[in-house]
């Protein structure tokens, strides 16, 4: 019986774990003010752009789930399609050690993402938004009102449907 | 016995046409003048940093095939292992329509490509160079001897086993 007990409980723990190594990259992290969870696998999303700002001296990679990068590539991208989630991954910028005329990411500042669902996010011009703040993915924003920053920062473009970035071209 | 023939006939003429599919992307682009052909997916490959040089007036995403991404997230990359490739996309440097502090993609203006096999590129630092110019992806080099000057320029960070790139840092 203590046997039969220890192997349950066992098969308990061994499950728990998997199941923890299984959503290990977000399930410790929290979601956002407005209800957005960290995009599962965006670290493995394709490129579609990149970008210098030197008003905030950052780098950028702008990454897309498939739904995004097909749209991207047909060149159907005003407005995106449903399901679209663009991220934004962010560097601060630094000069490369052996080429000085090079700017290349240093520190990681944050990871942040617009999701579009039309009539989820109405409200914000059809685009869920959401940011993890370092390497530890602090989520951003006090209260569910932080998408007002973003919302406002974007409306300039919305004539692109509300998106700064146009994918770069490749052959 | 017409209609076997015929199925027959279907059959190659179908198989053609998928295996021509499968090689679409590259079957049409000329290898290197080294003999190095264009990586077949590489537009599908994960990013491991970005750049933007001042000098030439460009942006740049530095892209890895599976082996290279894998080595760059365990910090296993000098040296890179075999089998490691690294591509570099490059367009020409603009200043964003909308947002006048930021630098991004405009014209596409070449892929290019590191290919570590120590044994194979022993001469070139264990590295084969390519580089595929445009959208029409036209090989650069007028011969084999092109590697000389990727190798030429590479040489400085020869204690980083030749490679500029430090993959950006992620949560």
């Amino acid at each position: 019986m203590k046997s039969i007990l220890l192997s349950i409980s066992s098969t308990i723990v061994f499950s728990t774990v998997l199941g923890t190594a299984a959503w290990a990259g977000n399930s410790s992290v929290a979601v956002a003010p407005n209800g957005i969870a960290l995009p599962e696998g965006y670290k493995d999303w394709r490129v579609i752009s990149v970008s210098h700002r030197t008003d905030n001296n950052t780098m950028r990679a702008i990454v897309g789930n498939d739904k995004a990068v097909e749209a991207a590539r047909k060149g159907e991208t005003n407005p995106w399609p449903d399901g679209s989630v663009l991220g934004k991954l962010v560097w601060k910028a630094e000069i490369d050690a052996n080429w000085a005329a090079a700017t290349v990411p240093g520190k990681f500042v944050h990871a942040e993402f617009m999701i579009k669902e039309a009539k989820k996010y109405e409200a914000t011009g059809g685009w869920g938004f959401a940011r993890w703040l370092g390497e530890d993915q602090k989520p951003y924003g006090k209260d569910a009102s932080f998408v007002q920053e973003c919302y406002g920062c974007h409306t300039p473009v919305k004539g692109n449907d509300y998106v700064f970035t146009h994918p770069a071209k490749l052959p």
